[in-house]
């Protein structure tokens, strides 16, 4: 039985995001468990370094599976790329120690939200941004993203937490970047709870626009009330940027462009 | 009557192209003056710098158009905002002297014709490239170029040429820039003819692949048959850059973000 290591990305505008379920619509897991299992000429399944919502993009997202073949990474990947669709596409395959595992080894990963911040139009970058015209405070962002990152409950940005999982996480870096129109703000933790980017994003851009303080982020992780915490933005905004491995898979120098 | 200046850009997939047709299709035209009769009240006849075709994108149109009207340049910017669909963006609009055209005022134009030269996954550019994963010498693609500029007939380069119509053009500058995985010509001229650029790019890629070769350039212009060019490329690489006016309009510093 071999063990591989796929690196993907996608446009998560068409799809019900990565996770199979049923026959109840396209899911990325679905599309890419199915060219393999031709390719290998046996049932694989897939385990992805994290769960992407519907209509969430990956510019990196890591994906194991095993199977016994005599194929080369270099064919399995020929037919990933022959045969998935457009908006999915196969960046990397390589095989893997027997022990990787793309969900349980993974360390941390990095999601984009990326925020069109300007009356002007986004044509080419529609499906991918979120559009926010009002003026936003930068720095109040920073200053507010600085009292969130470390290790904290973050129950008050999580949709719908169950009453028995832990909501503790480490969000390691919050990096807030401008690029012409558009805010582009990285979130870099060990995990993350359901929907806590997009409420994180949220929360940010409330502060920016003055409607929350830097100050009020301390108070917000400690109520552990979601109603106290800023919007979930639209999935469309947000990316798995990147994905970090210990030993165990060397780090991508770098993902395919996305701009 | 006023005389009015107005840029676009858009994505033209879903489009036949700028120029109305009947009710044949949506066209970008079309929209465009059904957003501007609305918003003035009357029937608005617009001119663009020169027409697009089925699936060409623009980067920076520039339309002009007259109109009675006591709306300000702000008023009428923001109606297309709201009312053109998402793949057609308002960029700016201004009031143009009474002389300007758009087509007629024009001095010169850039084409950018984008071409994904690798075997990776293209997924969120895939809209606006054109697919040729080949090794290409772009030195070689280079000297063609540089042999293909300046005043000639290029009635090679040009599909169903009339017989009456001059055919000759002045094609400035070929710049060829490589992007990582993307190789970027873009193609200066003070017009082109049908298919010209997409012919050009076709002629370019078949030297960077070694089946034409830089000194059969001016053979290939001399003799004037079309047979003897490289293949017209899919009009899904191909976008509209950028218009030149004289001192009738200033140029734009940036248009909008197009990577």
């Amino acid at each position: 039985m071999r063990n591989f290591c796929l690196t993907l990305c996608y446009d998560g505008t068409r799809y019900r995001g990565w996770q199979r379920q049923g026959n109840t619509g396209a899911t990325i897991q679905g599309k890419v468990e199915a060219v393999l299992s031709r390719a290998l000429a046996q049932p694989v399944e897939t385990a992805a370094s994290g769960r992407t919502d519907a209509g969430v993009h990956a510019r990196e997202q890591v994906v194991s599976f095993r199977g016994h073949t005599e194929l080369s990474c270099e064919e399995i990947l020929q037919a990933l790329r022959d045969y998935l669709p457009e908006d999915i596409g196969a960046t990397a395959l390589a095989e893997a120690p027997p022990r990787f595992h793309a969900r349980l080894s993974c360390r941390e990963k990095t999601y984009l939200y990326r925020v069109w911040n300007s009356p002007a139009p986004c044509v080419f970058q529609r499906r991918y941004v979120c559009r926010w015209p009002e003026p936003l405070d930068t720095a109040a962002m920073e200053a507010a993203g600085a009292r969130l990152c470390g290790k904290h409950d973050f129950a008050a940005f999580c949709t719908a937490a169950g009453k028995k999982r832990s909501t503790v996480r480490t969000l390691r870096e919050i990096r807030i970047l401008r690029q012409g129109e558009e805010l582009r703000l990285f979130f870099t933790g060990d995990g993350f709870l359901y929907n806590m980017v997009r409420i994180l994003a949220g929360t940010l851009l409330e502060v920016g626009a003055g409607r929350l303080a830097p100050e009020d982020m301390p108070d917000i992780l400690a109520g552990r009330d979601r109603k106290r915490a800023g919007p979930t933005l639209p999935a469309q905004g947000l990316c798995l940027w990147q994905v970090r491995y210990g030993s165990e898979r060397e780090m991508e120098a770098d993902g395919p462009l996305f701009f």
